[in-house]
């Protein structure tokens, strides 16, 4: 009986990987070539009058280890109404997160994902906590039926500490073009420092081509990176070719460090089903001459050198 | 076919929360306002002459940080008999915790509840590791059937280091009344030093209004708590009102310590559904001149300072 | 809707221990001594042309404690052809762990277990890594309709640390018999020294009984370990009757060390339904004069002291 109020969700994608940074070259299993594997419980309750409770709890997976057992990727409680929008609190996305996912060939995964270099600074993730996701959030969602706008914002506590967020997106969606707009700033230190991202992006759909657009700019007191992103989707048969470029360019004015690295990335989604899939990717990551930008999971890399990575495996969801 | 042997079941509770201790505000998102966030999982297998054996997985979520992934909330296999009752083997709470639980207007969640001040001594919980729950445990419960009287008992192993538990509840429920004893005793040091704690609680419902009180006294060694609580739900349309007092005395004849915290909380169910609440609760904890008695999760307290909490929160389960 | 695509199960398997090394005795609460605690999920989906693709989870569970949350038991994805094998990523049994828990008969759980004394080196579990499971790992299993012919093979990436592993595991299944031959190389130290497992083992069911027999060695450099166990099965009504004996013989040509370890166990398991069992074992391991190996959990031994365990537990599957 109250089993149907709970669907359970997940995605194993597995697959082998070699990563060559410089001359170092590493074999690796892989967990999230298309999509992170994870595992999720999700639930809504018609309350009546057009309002909803729901909650959501979803978890990565390391399947190359066999890690789990978090509720990271998202853990909410929503209260919704058809007309007013979604009150949602809990660890979620961050709104300035979306456009880097939407609005690239690969989302954010695998070799090939733009956000291997736009992340943060530098290519490292994790600069500030709220990239990708927030904790301590209270979020808000336009409702359904705006004519094709959507929007969302969110604001989360630092709780004494940092990761204090406020940020927004606003988009538009209709005729086969998606275009939004993103703005956040996470108080990123102790003193107070501010970390600030600006987005935009876009994708447009006509026949079986999809194009994608992002500029995704963040800074932090000195310390600012700018980065390009194009790609497209190009279905063939039960199957996507995928291809993606992305321009980064970091710079630091407290200590003169300006470096840019371009990665290349095309790859291939062959649907078994709509559950299931096999895929391969291959991506290049060029450095200027101090870049460090690179395909994470391989060897430590020299100012410089280039990153590539390859990669082919299994994606089945449920 | 399997699948239909589990129940999958849980709560997300979050909340905004406002703690203030002495001069000092923090702002925090809370997870437990009505009811600890969770996620369990459980069922029954029906052995036939009565007999049944059944299991029972349930553990916290954070949801403000995406937290969980243990069972240390329930870890339990039960062989039950209708005539003779359970046998239970596993990680549960302890006897002497239920009077807590059942005989305070908040129970055991939010800025409000009496557990605030009465876990363990001095208002730190976790004194023992059996204050609300213990490790190795083989529990007997009472069957059904014996004209409103109910009880359990438990043993746990130390496992050659402290946590060895042996306690019991017995109690009376009918005609609006409910009424329970509980007694225990732990291993606490590795020198063999006793944690004993005594409780009796009852509750009594009429109309709208229960009343509900409760003494509970812990001890070890050369330091005692006494607490007293009184408290009192009111329904009010889809709504309940909730009261609640305490009175905690901490002494230490050691190095004499003696001072005493007053606890004074209201606030608000508003039931959307069976499933799903908004809630409110607003809570004042007094320290006498050395006291340190606190509202959990705020800044540190000084001697003698006041504690304040509140909160609001969606409480939704499945 | 989407839920029909997973099975939740599990194991609860819980009971009462008593292990006593050499004068040392201590009371325990077991986990395990039937089956490993445990929860999971896992799935197929039909993809046509007897093509399918599945997922499986299953992590430990500790019901003393309330431990949990990983997915280290097992945490695969895999393609599967009728005709053609089955082909599966991620973490998972090492094909030659396969023969030390279907021809022992106690498995590889409880007092009782041989492999308590067979795995690694010296009673020593985790001596590699691969002994029962492995990271990162493709493995490969021979499809249904080859006349009884069984078989697997797994490689395992070091991803540049150690756990490089190499193995396969071929036998043969029909009239009651049933032997396998597994054989594993195991990159163990940085250094590149090998790990390396042979084992060979059969079962024989006539009747009510079943007889079961391993041989298992395990070798690195200069260290090596023996181990030949006999067993059997004898069903007696709803009851199993199970018997064990291992014989253990580590050498070190290193440092001359050279000693024996025998274990000898007898249980009963009575079924109460397919699901739940009432079970109890007891188990003796006698050294020789400089032997150290022992049942785990208990206190530690002194060099050729006996270690004695007897258990009594619930058994629940779900």
């Amino acid at each position: 009986a109250q089993q149907s109020n709970v669907t359970i969700f997940g995605v194993l994608d597995v697959g082998v990987q070699r990563i060559k940074n410089g001359s170092k070259t590493l074999n690796l299993e892989s967990i999230d070539g298309l999509q992170t594997s994870r595992l999720g419980f999700r639930g809504t309750e018609q309350l009546g009058g057009g309002l909803s409770a729901s909650f959501h709890l979803e978890g990565a997976i390391g399947p190359d280890t066999g890690a789990g057992g978090d509720w990271r990727r998202r853990a909410t409680v929503s209260l919704a109404s058809k007309d007013a929008g979604e009150l949602r609190l809990g660890r979620d996305y961050t709104p300035t997160f979306w456009n880097i996912s939407r609005f690239n060939a690969f989302g954010t995964n695998g070799v090939g994902a733009a956000s291997n270099l736009v992340y943060g600074f530098d290519g490292a993730s994790g600069t500030a906590k709220t990239v990708i996701r927030s904790d301590n959030s209270v979020g808000y969602f336009l409702p359904d039926g705006l004519g094709g706008v959507y929007g969302q914002a969110m604001v989360a506590a630092g709780e004494g500490s940092t990761g204090r967020y406020v940020g927004a997106r606003l988009g538009y969606a209709g005729n086969g073009l998606d275009v939004a707009l993103g703005l956040s700033e996470t108080t990123n230190t102790l003193a107070g420092d501010k970390f600030k991202v600006f987005n935009l992006g876009g994708s447009y759909a006509v026949g079986a081509l999809k194009l994608l657009g992002l500029v995704h700019n963040s800074k932090q007191t000195t310390r600012e990176q700018k980065n390009y992103v194009i790609g497209a989707h190009y279905n063939v048969g039960s199957g996507i070719i995928r291809v993606s470029h992305v321009n980064a360019h970091s710079r630091n004015t407290a200590n003169g460090e300006d470096y840019t690295g371009k990665l290349f990335a095309v790859g291939y989604v062959h649907q078994l089903s709509k559950r299931t899939s096999l895929y391969t990717t291959l991506s290049k990551v060029n450095n200027s001459k101090t870049g460090r930008f690179l395909i994470p999971g391989g060897s430590a890399i020299a100012l410089g050198d280039d990153s590539n990575g390859i990669e082919a495996g299994i994606y089945h969801s449920f």
